[in-house]
């Protein structure tokens, strides 16, 4: 089946963009994380969004729960890996899930432009972002996972019990994953380095590892590498006043479409994004 | 003392800049009713705001309030006539008061499109938006008066005890205003006629009326003669991402910038405009 709209992102822009789908009774899905958005829950204090007066992040992610489950929006906890073109809509790779829709808006937050030199040159020829995807490639190699989330701690022990031996480099704290083949080298990648593959990792400390690939288990995923005709300028995906990006049918809500970084815009945004949506799914019809 | 900023409105859009303006200690002046939006506490049933589960007008009207309160907001319930330019900054008339700001914020929200035939022609030739500032030209005249609000009854008042006779064409509902020297025709006004001056009034009815001049007594002023050179399109004001208008330091943010007419998307445009205005402000320092 195609859906109309798939949402990728689930802070207050995906949030904005998901209950205007829902209201519309647009058949559509939400991926991204059922805790919806960190960065609001974390937040001390926000005085400027409005109808909340000086609320804790706590408080302001409570009220989007709440609303969450008594509009009955459903979140697929899955992460995009890539986005691909089909005739007249597209194809999501989500984790080992497979989708289709006619539409995309993109609310991926400030974007991860963080990439590692040689991830890019790499993907696909050891570097992977999907460990269900690609872990079956690795049975009995050696490997290197990054990950900068807890929650992906489950695809950690997976690749752990498929490799010979797994080099670990979490960048988040109190990590809770462990296994007798898994060493924890304690330094920070540096470089990605190969020849045809990947072939290893050269750290902070100076050392180089072996590895026969590496996995790269992020929030999100660089754009440039989920979808790499997406226009972008300064790390930001280019919008027009629609929300509308160069790809037909692709919108952008958010901190991922420029400063300023803030609640208010990203629900402006996120409304706006799915408006256009539903102009875009009424044009096609 | 010429201002950092004037925000004119005080729907979703006017609240989210002037909160931002607040917290980043900006000397500004916020225009508008003191009941905010009769927009938004008229609305029946509002779903697609994040973080108000299916909330009534009236709740999110309160939590506006509530916020205005707490952040210490003050509203002047003004209205602006018209606003010129000046070397580097602008001039407001509002009433008959006058403020300067180097930057203005728009929220004004739908314009008002529906002028009458022969209002702009004959503004400032009979035509008048503001009674403190012209009723004492029509002393023992004949005058007619078109008002959408009962918030502008004192107004009508005003006008009646100098005017010798008046025409009443109130469009809002229990109607308090009322002079032995006033007249309702009941019937609404198609035309503002005139030869260099206003000297009638065409009725639906089929009646012409003789007046001296007409007070145009509306929430709104249309844009096209309060700021003549601000470039607009079908009935909105033309602006960037950055919401810049196409004269520079002023902003627009909301319903008035176009479609969707959504709180969120207003909420979004007002916190893009502060944010714009406190660019332009720390680039002119």
């Amino acid at each position: 089946m195609v859906y109309d709209s798939a949402i990728i992102g689930t802070g207050p822009a995906g949030l904005s963009a998901a209950l205007n789908l829902k209201i519309r009774d647009k058949n559509f899905i939400w991926i991204g994380s059922r805790s919806l958005s960190d960065k609001v829950s974390k937040a001390e204090c926000i005085s400027n969004y409005p109808g909340f007066t000086r609320a804790s992040g706590q408080e302001l992610i409570e009220a989007f729960q709440k609303q969450v489950q008594e509009m009955v929006l459903e979140i697929l906890e899955q992460m995009v890996n890539s986005i691909m073109p089909l005739s007249g809509h597209y194809a999501l790779m989500a984790g080992s899930a497979f989708y289709e829709a006619k539409t995309i808006i993109l609310t991926t937050g400030i974007l991860n432009r963080a990439q590692l030199p040689g991830e890019e040159e790499y993907l696909g020829k050891g570097v992977s972002y999907c460990a269900t995807c690609d872990g079956d490639l690795y049975r009995g190699k050696t490997i290197g996972i990054l990950c900068n989330n807890s929650r992906f701690e489950h695809e950690v022990k997976y690749l752990a019990d498929l490799a010979e031996r797994v080099y670990y480099f979490p960048s988040y704290r109190d990590v809770a994953v462990d296994a007798e083949n898994m060493e924890r080298p304690g330094s920070r990648i540096l470089e990605i380095t190969g020849e045809r593959r990947v072939n290893g990792l050269k750290l902070a400390d100076g050392r180089e590892l072996y590895v026969d690939g590496v996995f790269c288990l992020r929030d999100s995923v660089a754009l440039s590498s989920m979808l790499p005709k997406l226009e972008t300028a300064d790390g930001h995906i280019l919008v027009d006043r629609a929300m509308a990006t160069n790809l037909p049918g692709i919108y952008a809500a958010g901190d991922c479409t420029g400063r300023p970084y803030q609640y208010a815009k990203a629900v402006g945004e996120g409304n706006v994004a799915a408006h256009s949506v539903l102009e875009y799914l009424a044009g096609e019809a």
